[in-house]
């Protein structure tokens, strides 16, 4: 079902990269909704197959950016005022990278080089969107950005090593950004806080089968899917919302809220 | 502009005192937005005049119910099954009164029995309202409950008393029902943490234009309204946040992310 | 091991019923440390026998006092100033009753005037005691006021029904009167969010078992003990902390600051 | 007043510039409480006249080590030690610098180079710290690992610009490695949120004064100073906290927990 929340809409949704990517179904169902938009990604991340039949079904560009490069972004900014016809109204940022997870570096053996490299890649990228857009004013009066986060930002999961501290910068740069940008420009800057999600990215983590299991079995609602998350998201850019900045959005079928469940509660019961 | 987000939903609205309420512009928003809904108020705060005006703009009929009465709650959502033919989608809990306040009384010097009744009437009215539709199953799966709460369940606000203890109760209500209702049912409950709104119960409390002004010179985005609160409870109403429970979510501008700001940075500056 | 870290101090505690009781263990400890103190507990709950040994144990007076009742507690005030010789420099709130959780009611099944009794006994009692203090002037200036909680006041916890409620107001408390208390005598307010202890009152809860076991198993250090909890009271009555005053803190092994445990990764890992 | 609570304890104790120095006062603090430590400092930031007073104030020995740099780190853990006779028992880590603030580097205009190393200096120190501390086995068990933060991790100040995310991080990595070291060592991990402080590094960023009189006006007990944090920090290296782990703890005077106050209402309110 479709509501037109997005018509006339013009974005960047950065991060799309198979069709389990978040920002994929948050590209097709931001198209549902009527916004026309521009995808990145690395170069490096881009499957060009998989990104092009995206790109076909939502009529939208492509153009590539290493989202770490401020020249990348500033042409990301610049092709896409053009080709859209008009400043950016909103803002997806779908990034993330470890190597030490991809490696299997434990967290106390982590590689220091790879450490900065996944906090540039997974964080201090959004900052520099924003300080790129900014700077080439570049989006839309009551603009809104959106970045993914996960709740390892506030609790700790063994496996997720430098990713936690990459998402606790990642939203600590939205309250940051979203104060300045609020002035500036009443842009404002969120983060989704989503569920453990089966993505190709998600789950390169180790145990991610068991804590996707664990939190399903914790939230009440269960897991939060990709296609709900897109479609939150979708809320977020929409003029519904004007008013909520350097949030960080739990999006997570109660998980966050929850101390026990009566499924934790069963599996902890001895049988008899 | 309306986009049809609530087209088909069945919904109770409380707390529409007059046309500066939040529930009011929640009104006005959802009828737009496509929903048919009942409205209530405790028979004791309706101003009749007012309210029927509502009624008759938005098509909804008027059930008065003392929320903190279960037999009124059970009447309220007996009736507005009948009256909406089906079972409910959402409700809006804007309901507060606190007589310390409204006496004026310190901190140091409440009375106790009032504040019992702070506590029933402004929060255990929600719990009331839920185990209520709980045992009569009157919600629809998926439904959506919002109550609206402020920041003073977080931040001492020196003349909110014993209000910043019915808020914290509330979101603790929302919290806990939102697991169970979850479980049941996929029901979400969640609270709205709003900017203080110039309605006439914010207006009452002491200092209010004060901290309005403060509030509104930290926020980036400035106060959220009224209007803007509407809005946003409209998308916590829609299909479009069905993974979104036992939050409470923060609809301010920013405020509550924000440490100092420039404008209080230049109130505090020695001027020469 | 003994420091002498309350030498000279005078407090009152509340709610030492039995050996287990976190009460019990603080006053030994507070004894240890220097302190001489007034044990009170409500006529109804006090086993005499027991705190009669503890009282001669710590060479402390008995004082029956109804937390809920403001003429028990001017007493209470009043008499231990006297017997003391002097105002009172901290005080233990452990005090906590829910009938709904001993009579085994459902969350979707509450009693709401047990529900009223739960707040007034497990929380309002705080205010009470200190709105009595504040107006007999009965604290010394820097004092320090020690209520403890438990994190169901931010998680669902689905067999802690109406304490949960109670455990949120309890805190919101801690801050509103911490506010005024620290701006007028230096006083500071704060809870302690403690592991599930097993206490008499502790293991009243249903699925206690599960729980403890749970959190011993998510939480790196283990659950607190009670002795834990009583040494970590006594830093905060101590003049070491003299400027911590409206916060939650949390003394539970890390529980509150885990998202998944290695332990509960095990757990949720089939098993070949 | 001294209580022997640090009696028998080794430490290590970073950023003591000068007399100014929350480390410096933690220093002599650790010291009357019958600790030994080794001092230690960026050989850039050492003020060798100064901090030789305080090593020879404490009989305390000077390692100098670059925080960043693993090898100085491993120097560091290894001789301090040989020097201490044993195991580690606890480590202040109060390091912080970056380059965006010091060059008056609005937010939306930062180097990226400087960025990443204010990450480096201010928050990897601390993992490195940790990382070389587990790898060298130098911790002893139950030992406490304290870091100096600062709320602008959850709260956005204008001038404090990329720090903020520098604290964040710092924030999360106490939690991560909280966790581990938990669960290896019963080693405990946590911050410590102090006030603004008039510290050396402090005033140098921009608007200080105004935020350091805000913040003083907005606490109840004031702004927390650099003494009453040293005693804060000698609680959290005692042996009478130890369940307490991967918590960041507010130290300031209620601050965190304020909405708005009497001062602040004054200073909003129109004079006539």
């Amino acid at each position: 079902m479709a509501y037109g929340l997005l018509k006339g809409k013009r974005g960047i949704i950065s991060g799309a990269l198979d069709e389990n990517s978040i920002a994929w179904k948050t590209a097709l169902k931001a198209y549902e909704e009527g916004a026309r938009f521009v995808l990145t990604n690395a170069p490096i991340a881009m499957r060009m197959g998989a990104i092009n039949q995206l790109a076909e079904q939502c009529e939208a560009q492509i153009i590539p950016a290493d989202a770490t490069d401020v020249a990348d972004l500033e042409k990301l900014f610049t092709q896409s005022q053009e080709i859209l016809g008009g400043k950016i109204d909103f803002v997806l940022h779908s990034i993330g990278m470890s190597t030490n997870i991809r490696k299997g570096r434990e967290y106390g053996d982590l590689n220091y080089e790879w450490f900065l490299k996944s906090l540039d890649v997974s964080a201090l990228s959004l900052h520099k969107m924003l300080q790129t857009a900014e700077k080439l004013d570049a989006m839309a009066e009551y603009g809104s950005v959106v970045a993914l986060s996960y709740i390892a930002a506030q609790r700790s999961f063994p496996d997720y090593t430098d990713m936690a501290q990459a998402k606790a910068m990642l939203e600590s740069i939205a309250r940051s950004y979203g104060y300045r940008y609020g002035r500036l420009k009443k842009v404002r800057v969120n983060t989704i806080s989503q569920s453990p999600t089966k993505t190709t990215a998600g789950t390169g983590i180790g145990g991610f089968d068991a804590f996707f299991d664990y939190a399903n079995k914790m939230s009440p609602l269960g897991n939060a899917s990709a296609e709900a998350c897109a479609e939150y998201a979708v809320t977020l850019f929409s003029d519904l919302t004007r008013s909520v900045t350097m949030q960080n959005l739990y999006h997570d079928g109660g998980f966050s809220a929850v101390g026990i469940s009566h499924e934790i509660v069963d599996l902890m019961t001895p049988k008899e």
